[in-house]
């Protein structure tokens, strides 16, 4: 062949990658509900003629490309949900849903791997082994997709597994992986508080859910900054907080949903012991109750030292390819960590930071990339794909 | 006449209240929402034949009994919206209307008032002066009807004006005021503060609202506890506190609702004063911004001194009215007061405890009230508005 | 006689009693330490030749005065110890003392009563009945002097007892009383709360009590926001907090000392219930423990309501005292409650704002007062006590 | 010679240094003020005949040996001062002052310096180059002794510089180092709030420097949980926190200490942006002022990575030593960073956990370590010396 044909052609079809990516994103859809977006995906397979399969653990695609040369078989994985988030960029594509949006980037995730797919396709008689396309749906929740996929046999006769991430921290057309714990363990928490409701004017008659949630919201940062090792890594957030629905009434309840991330069992088991103590010590001190649904979820992305050594050396020999990273492990969570569990692989980033303006962090109503790094991507991942199936 | 015939017929008349009273229950309509109540009612009128006039300064029915004798002109006045409340109660009558009920009792109030209507109908050409019965929308909120009300003339030619509120903390039966300060005056805010939004697992790049707006509830209850003078009576409450739609998305901002309760126009302004450097301290603290709106609500309600003692005494010729009590004033608001500062007269609460069970607080989603004290209540105000017509 | 000669004698004596004040004030000793203030006392009566005792339920003194022409017996109080406050007056006469003040007037208080006895006494031929000169120590701690003077028998044969408060709020020369509750009810407490102390660098390894102890003080502050009823007056304060001794290490424990105001016995309980609910519940929180003594301390100042209304009265016959104010009560506490448990009286407050300067609060280490309020309280004093004795 | 010889009189020497030890720890001196403890070492090496300079860069005392052979120069450092805690022990050999112990082993590290020095000096014919022992004063606070003795020159002449602690959390006679970062930098702070003291039942004529303060230890909380990155390590500690001398009296101001812990100038100067910010913010919606003093204090140890794995290889071959370890980097502070900052070298860790009983951590009231532990240091830390000379 000529690898250098397959990175032109990818180069070539930056337009339509992007039209595809606007196109998903101004049609998002949350985790579980990507019911449009799936159909999209097996179209697209269906008018190119690949085989492929649907509702694979869920709204999950598969599509499978065997090759005309004897070679291993790769996995390359995209996922395709959207978040609850009212869209803020005010770009022209912007979603056109309220209060969802692809404010992560898997709508660029998509458009790159269905581009891989479509290339290789019409390369497939001078390649090696086998491509599996993953396209997996519920990234973004527990249990996710990842997991319903594995368990759904997406796996069975792969070798290894690889996907990548854009990343608008990083600069755009930079690749970022590390051996070992990449992304943390991401949990999920549902707390709900219930005291006594009342008149706005009698707080004494009363169990006040508003006052006594922000109690608890300032006392669970004790957790990281007081009780677990600082070198330690970890993360408690409460992402969510309601109660309460008039001026001049006392909330009788309140619930809070939030996430933990660490890298490691003993940290999250800790995390969770101070979390029920403190609350259940506030709850006591007011006279209120409370139910916490812990959900230990995606474990963290542990690459294989191996394969990420194997991306990052790929990385060398790829024409327009800047600079190949060795990152420091970050907090956010992935179930991407499902199928390294089961197979070797690894996982990197893709810089996508924006030319211009503030680079928006991932899940910010503002958030956006700079659509040039889904070619760096394209690039990027294909070659691994490639490469690994020579082997 | 014979004014004894006059309670006679009010206390036959319970169950027709009763069924008015569960009519309203199950069919609450919200502050300024309440067109069928009010249709409800002018119908009443209708039937009976007497004359009246709808949409008095917004939902407001004005019904006006001219009697045989001569006399001074009393006002009744009783309110008749509901609450944002999803009722508890579980009742045979509970509301029909998801998230709405009748959680102070203003229906109640309504079903007290026709039936004194109806019946001071009925007995017209013995009785002295007129009567100007009050039906008042949108108690609970700010403007509120009661202003508007006036405003559009309920209160031309009127001499005096009572009211009464069955109130659950009291023995059913028994009548509770006193003169001057009763029920303070209750103001309402709205703040959000906005920080920035992002990933749960990436706080260092947001600026968290659920943290620094629980941060802001707890540094608001120095307000009370250490700002103003602990012999003035004074109450803040965060109602309402709402942020984030994700477990995994740090909210970028936060929107509390609250009520500001106060007999002082002093201690209010410091109230204020004091609210708003404690927030802007801390969004300062935080990076973040705030807009608060601080509507001053109803003013106090304060008695006439000498209508109030006008009250006190004709209780004690009601048969069946066991006590009339100098009663403490509470923090609870009321737009009563704005028909006190026009017309001198006096309000007073009714006792409706239940008689088994708990009686939880007004705006409570399981309060309720001893129906049997719609007749007690009845009786009071019809006697306070005949003898106050004689005079 | 000739009530007017001693109104006189007493203003010509303003220099005395000011020398005697800030010789007091130089030489201020703390609670239940007041010995040579008790001796110094004992000294002048020892000197016009009053006959008194010493030693006195403690450091008290109590000189007696029997007169000429026959009448009641009525007895006149001042308090005598100091605070552990280092003033920061910056006046000649400052303490030198270090960490010890007059921060609270105690000093006037001394020399007006010591002005008056030597005045009255010089006139005793012409004037009624029995007087009796309460010096006590020890007001501003518990138990106090005065529940220890009165057990010691001061109050045999007593018929009234008042006294008078120096009150830097008020303009100098107003006299202030009511009739009932006056002064707040004042319980103390201790707290000491034990984690786990250890390296400032590793606080996973400890139970940090200066981070609990700080929710703690911010949770307490619920307790009269939220936690009792808005119309009833109540201060929770703590007014110490110490804990740790190196910035490098996590303090295992932590000592609060405060006090609670009340004029209820219900409102006390259910704080005092309140306070060792959050107390328990946020060390359980922390896996901390805690012991909380909580001394009930002197009950409130409740004035007799004859002698209210007689001090009252009294005072609009004195010349040179512009205005008697019926005030509102307010949350210092004072164990002049004690003598009145057991006697009628009445306490009342000598208004002595500074003429020019800030009027700093009662234990302020800049607290001062206009010493020409001396005159005016030892009038108003001194003529209660002998229109008491003529009835 | 035989090193093998040095190591059996190390063993042997066992309860010598036991002796030393037990004594430093009966009478142990706070920073700064180590002049006992300063001479008790001179003495020392006096009377063993070895030269030695005392007063260096404060209370540090630096002897000198030089051998038989030609080599390197190598420095030992042991560190001598105490911590201002009370003993709780209640060891036979428990500390006579009050409020002051050897709370972090530095009393062993004497010892085992001063062991190390007089064996050596024995075999110093067969030895090769220079030791250069450096008793350092004054560790545990800044600006600390390492500085000043280094500004004194005592690494003059010196190749390379090494030093153990005693661990109590490790194995006792186990090893522990790293190449590159070992433990953080130690920063620590002063601040003082102002608010406005006053009688403690009348919060709202003051400024309450105790409930401000606890806003603001609960504030800083959220430094470490949401402003930094949480792959970042950093500790904030407060330490210390007084406000106030009485129950009844408000506080006017509240004086805290504490340490930062970083191991990264960025992350160091974020933190000092974010307390100021928080610090500033709260204060102002407190209506207080304040003086935050923060000293940059000891750089991170970082370990030179070739003497790390000198250290590492050396343990190998010493007789008794079980075990060398690659240890995480940890939090705590120690000034050998300054030695580190100017010649080669490596710290580490020699483990002493007690064989019985709680191994509670360093700076805590109870901390004690296994003794025995005092001759595996000493084996390591003079093998790595002898070694490195013969280099």
């Amino acid at each position: 062949m000529g690898i250098q044909e397959i990175w032109e052609k990818l180069e070539s079809r930056f337009s339509e990658m992007q039209s595809i990516r606007r196109y998903l994103h101004m049609h998002p859809e949350v985790s579980y509900k990507e019911f449009e977006t799936a159909k999209y995906i097996a179209d697209f397979y269906e008018e190119i003629g690949m085989p492929y399969e649907k509702n694979v653990g869920g709204n999950g695609v598969v599509a499978t490309l065997t090759c005309g040369l004897p070679g291993k078989t790769v996995a390359l994985r995209a996922d395709f949900d959207a978040l609850p988030i009212q869209e803020e960029t005010g770009v022209s594509y912007q979603s056109t849903v309220p209060n969802v949006s692809h404010a992560c980037g898997h709508d660029g995730h998509t458009a790159i791997l269905l581009t891989i797919a479509k290339t290789l396709f019409e390369h497939r008689e001078q390649l090696h082994g086998t491509f599996v396309f993953l396209h997996q749906h519920a990234e973004e929740v527990t249990p996710g997709g990842a997991i319903e996929m594995v368990e759904a046999g997406c796996l069975d006769g792969v070798d290894a597994v690889f996907g990548t991430h854009l990343w608008s921290p990083y600069e755009s057309g930079s690749i970022h992986t590390c051996p070992g714990p990449m992304m943390a363990g991401a949990d999920s928490f549902e707390l709900t508080i219930t005291g006594s409701g009342g008149h706005g004017a009698m707080p004494h008659t009363t169990v006040d859910a508003v006052a006594l949630g922000a109690q608890i919201v300032s006392t669970l940062q004790q957790v990281v900054s007081r009780r677990i090792n600082p070198t330690s890594s970890a993360v408690l957030t409460v992402g969510s907080f309601h109660a309460g629905d008039a001026f001049n009434i006392i909330a009788g309840s309140a619930k809070m949903n939030g996430t933990v991330r660490t890298f490691d069992t003993v940290i999250r088991e800790q995390i969770i012991f101070e979390m029920e103590r403190i609350i259940k010590g506030l709850c006591d001190a007011a006279g209120a109750t409370f139910q916490l649904d812990y959900t230990r979820g995606h474990p963290p992305v542990i690459n294989d030292d191996e394969m990420a050594q194997f991306v990052l050396d790929t990385m060398e020999e790829i024409d327009g390819i800047d600079s190949a990273h060795i990152m420091e492990a970050n907090m956010v969570g992935e179930d991407f960590s499902y199928y390294l569990q089961k197979r070797p692989g690894t996982y990197f980033f893709t810089g996508a930071k924006p030319l211009e303006g503030t680079a928006y962090p991932h899940h910010h109503p503002k958030f956006n990339f700079d659509e040039q790094a889904m070619v760096t991507a394209a690039k990027a991942l294909a070659t691994v794909g490639i490469q690994f199936n020579k082997q």
